[in-house]
């Protein structure tokens, strides 16, 4: 049982756009057991969509296909979906109904031909209700492949495929279980790991799959396994994971796949009923930014003082001017004077302070591009520490972001 | 003259991670005129890379391969590569000193026989050379077509296109000149404005092609073109540009390819020597955190106060409490107050603030989840406009943060 995706848009061939939804509907299917076997981005082209269309049909049991299912001129899903498998369009009433609903409620502009023809439908296929927008997903079969079309726009294609394609498939379909067990580290490089974790890899039953993804700073292994007996599967994926505690213990920070470290805070937090704020320099925000994305956060994120600017520092934080004088706006002095502040200020339990160069010019201080302090606030004591965090920009932020996440983590377990 | 690309990796097709890659490598290639045929992801699998080599062989002239080129033994392209060119690894010493000089100065863990071995390279290709990591890129011809190996480590691959990949491709083939002009439009949905540019779409000279693309409100007109005259081509575009400016003028906020607002707004204060400051409630400091991305940011950029939570609002920004009991905190007069003194704390020129609801939970107003206030306050005045930015969380606080950037670039063109 696999699928195949295929998206459609020259917007993603000029690199105009990231392709976000494939890694969505991958791991959607890979949930109720289906496998991903391929993804092919193909141009708004008539003669490319028909032969990618008739590559996965000899490969692959459902293809499901997103995007040129716009209302304009250079979509040319629809014809190419009606000539592939000799069909013809026809108006759908349910779909047009909706189409003047979704303009009466939530559109300004009067309602056009070009939006009316969107309720143009294969007429051999399901139409697939689309809540959120005006073109309908599509389902028809051909020489035993079920064909899914689905427009690009990521949540309207996010509400198809839970709403409407993932039922579908479950009901039609044998499927196995497919398990993938994440174990996140930190703090050593991948071959480093492989070393210390080889007598355990190499013995490994044959049923699972190990991957190692690093990503700044991190390493992820990825234990993977397929079958119809989920309870087995299951306990022989945790027998091997509890094997690796006495190699690799010291640099697992969490387990749960798709959980991100902030997530974990946030679940501590709201535990233990304590709170957070934040002081940002270099990070410019995006420590409050990652906490925020998650929904309830503000049962425990108070706010943040994003005092990019050293006057910023001294006006809202209060750290004293002669502080900075002394040791420079970039030092573990610092970093301490703004989490002590922002916690006062906010009234939290726990605080997070940053300061550092970013690049790609120096700054308002002597430390080279990469030098960061990160402090961290508690209910008993302060620290800061000193991080060297390379000499690009983007990386920079994102590593101080990940450093001061696993450094407050560590903490709230003591509280 | 195409290009084809290929991306290796489980992790894509379990939709572990986004390919952010590809997006990149397309937008470089297009710039030197080179376009991308398709992309293909696929498994950490010999047969299924074999196959998608071959495909690819048959139809473009370059193939960019990237992704599984680690030390640990999931990765299997360096020798699936071998076996397709019929070639075999061998060990090559400049890449072997380059390892141990990136060991010696970078990472604390000694250097193992598995680093070691990431100097193994195919023996009738060209290496080339990965200056901020251990895999080195590879080029090697097959048929008239050259396939190039890089790693998935998206700021390795990206110093190896931009350094190794490109100048070689320009030396190599003869290009014809790839042109995308887009125009950003916000406030018409894409069926409005083909309505309004019918007749202009229908007598766009032959070598023109038109795509829309909408997201969140916003509209991109997209016009391609591509050919060896590559002032005829420039001259071609923007007379069609120019006569947009009548028919949708009013709704155009941009014309320069992949400079987002921000950049412009920074472009902006930086030649008028004008500073910004942000509060933010509901957008959790996004605003700020799109700004500071933008190298330089700190020469007009002062900081933020994300005030997330009602009692911030009051300590930090001194929003004036009965103020939020008449009017909830969700309000016009509330993001005004913060905007003028996030201003007035941070002395700066301008300062956006917002205040809202992004759900899923109504929080502490009694807002409709979607209700948004963003405020701008300029040199001679303050003002705020509300908004209903829909449900879906992540959707609103986007669209709030598109909303008050537009919002500001309009009133910094005044001053």
């Amino acid at each position: 049982m696999q699928a195949e995706i295929i998206t459609i848009g020259d917007e993603i061939l000029i690199g105009q756009i990231v392709d976000t939804n494939s890694a969505f509907i991958s791991k959607e299917l890979n949930k109720i057991g289906v496998s991903v076997y391929q993804i092919t981005s193909v141009q708004d082209e008539r003669s490319h969509i028909l032969r990618a269309l008739s590559e996965a049909n000899a490969r692959s049991q459902v293809v499901i296909i997103t995007g040129g299912l716009g209302p304009t001129k250079d979509d040319v899903t629809k014809q190419t979906l009606a000539e592939y498998f000799g069909d013809t369009l026809i108006k759908n009433e349910t779909v047009l109904k909706h189409i003047e609903y979704l303009f009466a409620k939530y559109i300004s502009t009067p309602i056009s031909d070009l939006n009316r023809q969107q309720a143009m439908v294969l007429s051999k296929g399901q139409v697939l209700h689309n809540q959120y927008g005006t073109a309908p997903g599509m389902w028809i079969e051909k020489n035993g492949t079920s064909f899914v079309s689905l427009p690009g726009v990521p949540f309207e294609m996010k509400g198809l495929i839970t709403k409407e394609v993932l039922p579908r498939i479950i009901e039609k379909y044998e499927r196995p279980h497919i398990i993938h067990k994440s174990i996140m580290t930190y703090g050593l490089g991948e071959s480093a790991i492989a070393e210390k974790i080889e007598a355990w890899e190499n013995n490994l039953p044959k049923e699972l799959k190990l991957a190692y993804l690093p990503s700044l700073g991190r390493v992820r292994l990825r234990i993977s396994t397929k079958g119809h007996n989920e309870a087995y599967l299951r306990q022989l994926v945790n027998d091997e994971v509890k094997k690796l505690y006495p190699l690799i213990g010291d640099i697992i920070y969490g387990e749960e796949e798709d959980e991100s470290i902030e997530a974990g805070i946030g679940k501590l937090l709201t535990q233990k009923s304590k709170t957070l704020a934040t002081a940002e320099s270099f990070t410019g925000g995006k420590i409050a930014q990652q906490i925020t994305a998650i929904p309830g956060a503000s049962n425990y994120f108070k706010g943040t003082v994003v005092s990019y600017a050293t006057e910023t520092k001294i006006q809202v934080l209060g750290v004293d001017p002669s502080l900075i004088e002394k040791h420079s706006v970039v030092s573990e002095a610092v970093a301490v004077a703004m989490a002590r502040s922002v916690k006062e200020m906010l009234g939290t339990d726990f605080a997070i302070a940053t300061t550092g160069n970013a690049g790609p010019t120096k700054g308002d201080s002597e430390e080279p591009v990469g030098t960061a302090f990160i402090a961290i606030s508690t209910p008993t004591q302060t620290f800061a520490k000193k991080f060297t965090l390379g000499n690009h920009r983007e990386r920079i932020v994102q590593k101080g972001v990940n450093k001061a996440f696993e450094l407050l983590q560590k903490e709230i377990l003591n509280f």
